[in-house]
């Protein structure tokens, strides 16, 4: 069985692939590196079975060199800046939307028909039922991210309905650990690593989040697409526990030995767009069996641990 | 009052173009003329207050001209070609979903912040509660068009959301009445004017379909335009009954005086992503004063009426 894991390259991606690898599979890597690394092929590409394809999901033609032998698409490429999307409109349309409608319509013309798609439970806006399940009332986007991630997930409904397709579509809480490399963990942690006296906090810190851990969201992966067997599964996934922004916070700081004075920006989200609470309803993953083994303080800590060992990652990104 | 109708010289967007001019405001028409026709728009041409801007809605110069000076958007240009989505998926794509990117964009630049949008029942997917309301639980999309749609919808949320705009989204059941120029009612007044003796039924002819006179879809838009005052305001458009493909055959070839044998394809759907029953709860438009004054058989006898008057429109579309 050969998996093509479109953002290969990125955190989840490329801790999905060595996973993949590690089960036995041959696997493709797909991505254009804008956000991947390098380094975190370095095992995978050590392995005859792991074939490298570099490209963007606009440009056809690669994708389609890369699509070509696969039998089933983790579909995990995107433009995962949630926060600057007011700043370039145009690029979650692009990387999410069109690159999504890409996959589809290059696995329609290769003869492929399974794909598992990392959506978001941002999906669900402010959502008016909290833990959120997978059928609350029809939402009302909040940010051009969760909107392009909603389209993409439409777009896959869409043809598994036309064209016979079988999907698994994740709509995930924030995901933490090894590899993490965006968002506000590791903004804290570099943030602390440059002047552990003080830390800019965006919002009041109330805002609640939920995470969950990597490998955790990998095994939930594996899980559904082993066992549900519809033509469109929708799960959500995380933890059944949150946390205020200022939870992990003081995790992150009491693991380091720090007590840096707190700045808060103020009000109750972090930026336009920003979700002050997502909680999701898990019950229909754990109906599988699946549950995970780290608990969000214990994912964080992980992460920490991971940032505080490579160093380079932090100096990365400017 | 500067009106840019997009679709402006479609079934609806026309007549939507004429009720504007009537009530006194100025309107720009921005049509690429692929479903449109110029005939539509010959009492428009008329009229000192109206501009007429040929363009397509991925061509951003013609769009950005079309918007500057504009004061309020309805965005009503869409592939509306539900059917055949699966012979041509980028289409819907391109036009529903990047086009309306395009517009919001376009706005955005040009300091407009406020649209209408045409959107369809469709986006509820096989609905599990019906009469269904805004508010349904999160569906599964069942066609590229619909996907398209929702997208759009997504869209414009996020850009209300992010960037101040307010937004009227419709979800329209099919439109009926004079103009009408697209769907089954068309299909099937143009085969009996071909041949009188039989008539080709996709499906089983038990289809349930809702559908709504144009005018009364125009006196619910300027009507939820005026009232609704929510940044994003989402409203159902339809009557409170339904018929079946069978009942709408009756009232055709009864106020034609035929009696054509019935050729079934069989089936419970015409095609792959039609829904054999769409029928939409719009006590919320109502709530604000609204109500249909044509009966869905009325509405049909109206198109009936109409195309008798205008075989030219027969004739356009091979």
């Amino acid at each position: 069985m050969r998996y093509l894991v479109t953002g290969g390259a990125g955190f989840i991606g490329s801790t999905l692939v060595d996973r993949l690898l590690a089960l036995g599979h041959d696997v493709t890597v797909f991505d254009n590196l804008s956000t991947g690394h390098e380094r975190f092929l370095a095992d995978s590409r050590r392995s005859p079975k792991c074939v490298v394809v570099p490209g963007d999901l606009l440009d056809g033609e690669s994708l389609q060199r890369a699509i070509a032998g696969a039998d089933f698409v983790f579909h995990l490429a995107a433009n995962a800046d949630v926060r600057f999307g007011l700043e370039h409109p145009r690029r979650d349309l692009e990387q999410n939307t069109i690159g999504t409608f890409n996959v589809l319509d290059a696995m329609r013309t290769s003869g492929v028909r399974r794909i598992a798609f990392a959506s978001t439970g941002s999906v669900y806006g402010e959502a008016t039922i909290v833990p959120t399940p997978e059928d609350a009332p029809f939402p009302i986007q909040t940010s051009l991210y969760a909107a392009s991630k909603l389209a993409g997930e439409s777009l896959i409904q869409a043809y598994c309905h036309g064209f016979g397709f079988q999907a698994h579509i994740f709509r995930f809480v924030s995901i933490l650990g090894e590899r993490y490399s965006h968002g506000h963990v590791f903004d804290f942690y570099r943030s602390l690593s440059r002047d552990p006296a003080t830390l800019r906090v965006l919002g009041d810190g109330h805002q609640r989040k939920s995470y969950l851990y990597v490998q955790d969201c990998i095994d939930a992966m594996l899980c559904a697409i082993e066992n549900a067997r519809e033509p469109v599964n929708v799960f959500n996934l995380g933890t059944d526990e949150y946390c205020e922004v200022n939870d992990s916070i003081g995790w992150i700081t009491g693991h380091l030995g720090l007590r840096p004075a707190l700045a808060y920006t103020g009000g109750d989200r972090g930026w336009i767009g920003d979700n002050p609470f997502i909680f999701l309803d898990t019950a229909k993953i754990r109906s599988l069996g699946w549950k995970p083994k780290l608990s969000i303080r214990e994912g964080i800590i992980a992460t920490v641990d991971y940032l505080r060992a490579n160093a380079w990652l932090l100096d990365d990104r400017a």
